[in-house]
Formats: structure tokens, sequence, C-alpha cells
């Protein structure tokens, strides 16, 4: 069963089209938003190797601006879930834990893509690029009225 | 601007293909799943005029089993977000407030649909069968590098 609900998991988590990041606000209450799916193989296809090397402990990374909000709710409590889900067939797995600031440059230097200059016009050295890691502590899946969790 | 971003969030909400329900849960972490959005016409087109009352200040409403994890977590705590986006252009709307259960039963009887027996199969009176209520406080919008928001 847990070996199922692994594999079936990653693979949802590769092909979604974003993540649901949702943080806890100053004020106490869950705060949602889209962000890029760096494991999506298909939109991120030059960063399929770096991210293969997390698959086994489902860790994952983001992208973000330093002084976004999110960073500032992440610095007061770092308790996170990422969702992921495809509406089609309701199959969807929560990814829950503390998230991390990275601040080691090599990894923040192999997730940089070219075309990010967009978000972060000074590049990847820029004080403005954050990258997020979540190692989740704990996973919940839900597939055809069967929700099955996992401890990590 | 407002006035866009309220017609433009609505139409997101009355589309989308699911809402994305986070609580915080019983450690204090956000806990996030998919939910029947039904508010999207196609999907629900009995209930279009029944939601079409709440379209002002954005009202929402959701099924669940009243033995749902997501109860006890809600009786718990109220603080939640529901988030609607539309991945192929980033649009996101997320709504956020504090979630009731509801016991009109008029309301439960007026959102019951034919097909819930799969659900509820003791039918629209069944004590399983729970309708959460939420009237934001708070809404974010996100659309192409601009964010919006707004105090109800």
């Amino acid at each position: 069963m847990n070996k199922d609900f692994i594999k079936m998991g990653l693979e949802l988590i590769k092909k979604a089209d974003a993540a649901y990041l949702t943080t806890i606000d100053e004020n106490g209450f869950p705060s949602t938003r889209a962000m890029l799916n760096l494991k999506n193989a298909v939109q991120f296809p030059k960063l399929v190797d770096f991210m293969s090397q997390y698959d086994e402990d489902f860790t994952l990374f983001f992208t973000t601006n330093t002084s976004s909000i999110k960073v500032s709710q992440i610095l007061n409590n770092a308790r996170v879930a990422v969702y992921y889900c495809d509406p089609e067939t309701w199959h969807g797995v929560m990814c829950q834990g503390e998230i991390e600031i990275v601040q080691d440059k090599d990894i923040k230097h192999a997730i940089w893509q070219n075309g990010w200059t967009m978000y972060y016009p000074q590049g990847k050295d820029s004080e403005d690029y954050a990258i997020l890691k979540l190692k989740p502590a704990y996973i919940k899946s839900y597939y055809q009225f069967q929700q099955n969790d996992l401890k990590l």
C-alpha cells in the first residue's frame, strides 16, 4: 500500500501544473498561493536531475522573492502545507512540515533558470532571489475515497 | 481596480475545477485538500440560482462528512483559507475567514444533490451530511504579477 502511495504521489508531483503553498499569516490564518512546481519534468526539464536526488524523502524546493509576504510569514512561523492535485481524477497529495530558507549558494545556483531574470533582474546572486526547501514530516494522499498517510 | 478584481474573482470561482480548502490541524500545521466547487456552474448547474444569491459577499459553501477530520479541525480552529486557481493563466483567488458548520435544514436541503447518496447513503437528513459556510473576511487575488486584496 505505502509503496503505491509513494510511487503515485511522486508521479502526481512530477506532473502537477502548480504547487499550492499554504503558510500561516500574522493573524494565525492559513494563506495559500500557487507556486511554480519545480519538480514538473515538462515545465522544468533542466531541473529533473537535481530534483530527482530528493525524490526519496519528498523534499521540495520553491523559488520566491526574499521581499515577499510569504517569506516574512515563514520567518514568523515555518509550518506549511504544500498541496498537489489532479482535479480530473481527484488525486491529491499534501506535504506538511517546517519550511526553510536556503542559504547554500550551490543549491541556489543549481536551481536557477535563465528565464528568471524576469523575476530577479539581478540574477542568481540577487538578494531578492530566495529558495525555500521543505523536507516534509508528514504526507497525506487522497485518491478514490481513500486517504493514506506517512510520517517521515 | 476593485471592480475588475471582484468580477474576475467571481468568474474564476465559477469555473475552477476544484476549491482547495486549508484548515489548521491539531498540531498547528495547515492542512489542505481539494473540495467540490459548488459554485462551478458547469459541474453544479442546479445550484447556480442558490449560489448566486451569495455572489456579492463571496460566501462559499462546501459539503463534507460530519465525521471527517476537517470537521474536527474546524471545531478546534475555524480559521481557513480557500484557494481557487487557473494554472494556465496563474490567476488565483484566496478567500480567508472563519468557517461555520451550517445547521439550517433549509440550506442543507437546498444544496443537496441527488447523486450524493454515494457520499451520504442516508440522504439529505443524514447526520453525516455536513455543509460548511465561509463568509470571507479577506480576499486576495494573484494575477499577472499583481496582487490585490479586499477586506470585507
